[in-house]
């Protein structure tokens, strides 16, 4: 058994990979955390550094669950990757943090976690960082 | 506890309540089914009528779950009953079907799984009838 999740350093990647921990240790699940980004800013904080790997394999090795951490070169397609790696795997769950929006982005969703909903061929649990219990 | 799930007789709502009623059993919640639908088709197939809801109650019935069948009328917005519901229970979770898309209709979602995946103040768990698993 096998779940995915998608991890950036933000409130919402933070909410997801908590989430995906209880779950993968729920299920007995290996949890494989993937951190991808298009890299389309000049500065990239979504990518994971050194240092910032380090700290996250410690959380992972604490909290007891079998894990792999997927780091992305940059300017890989992050759903390109978490579609990829879940398909791999034959993945039973993919957990995605999700932004909440403005008035205005309200109805509007970004593309990478439209793509992984449509396209993923598992059950896909999507959650925002101020809802994430 | 309480998860809210929205159905309607087709192979994507089926798979929505039978992850549901497992999410329930496994998490001891209680199941609230929402069928609603907007009636904007001539014959709306996706009401349950009095015999659906019945063939409903003993299917829940049988599973062993607390739960309860919220049908709304014809022409409720579906998306606002389900956010609606899952808002005054204070949901853990929302449970939903969702089309595979066609090649054409492949990056669109439907306004009813965009809004709820939107606006949930819940984790939501979203699946297609082919890879409900």
């Amino acid at each position: 058994m096998s779940i995915v999740v998608g991890y950036i350093p933000s409130p919402e990647g933070e909410a997801a990979l908590q989430r995906a921990i209880l779950e993968a240790e729920r299920s007995q699940s290996r949890l494989t955390v993937v951190n991808a980004s298009k890299g389309d800013t000049p500065i990239d904080n979504r990518l994971i550094d050194a240092k910032q790997h380090h700290e996250l394999e410690e959380r992972l090795a604490a909290s007891g669950v079998d894990f792999w951490i997927e780091r992305s070169p940059v300017g890989s397609d992050p759903a390109d990757k978490i579609l990829g790696v879940a398909r791999a795997q034959r993945a039973e769950l993919i957990v995605i943090g999700m932004r909440k929006r403005s008035p205005v982005g309200k109805y509007i969703m970004g593309s990478t976690a439209q793509r992984i909903l449509l396209q993923a061929e598992c059950p896909v649990l999507s959650l925002k960082a101020e809802y994430a219990w």
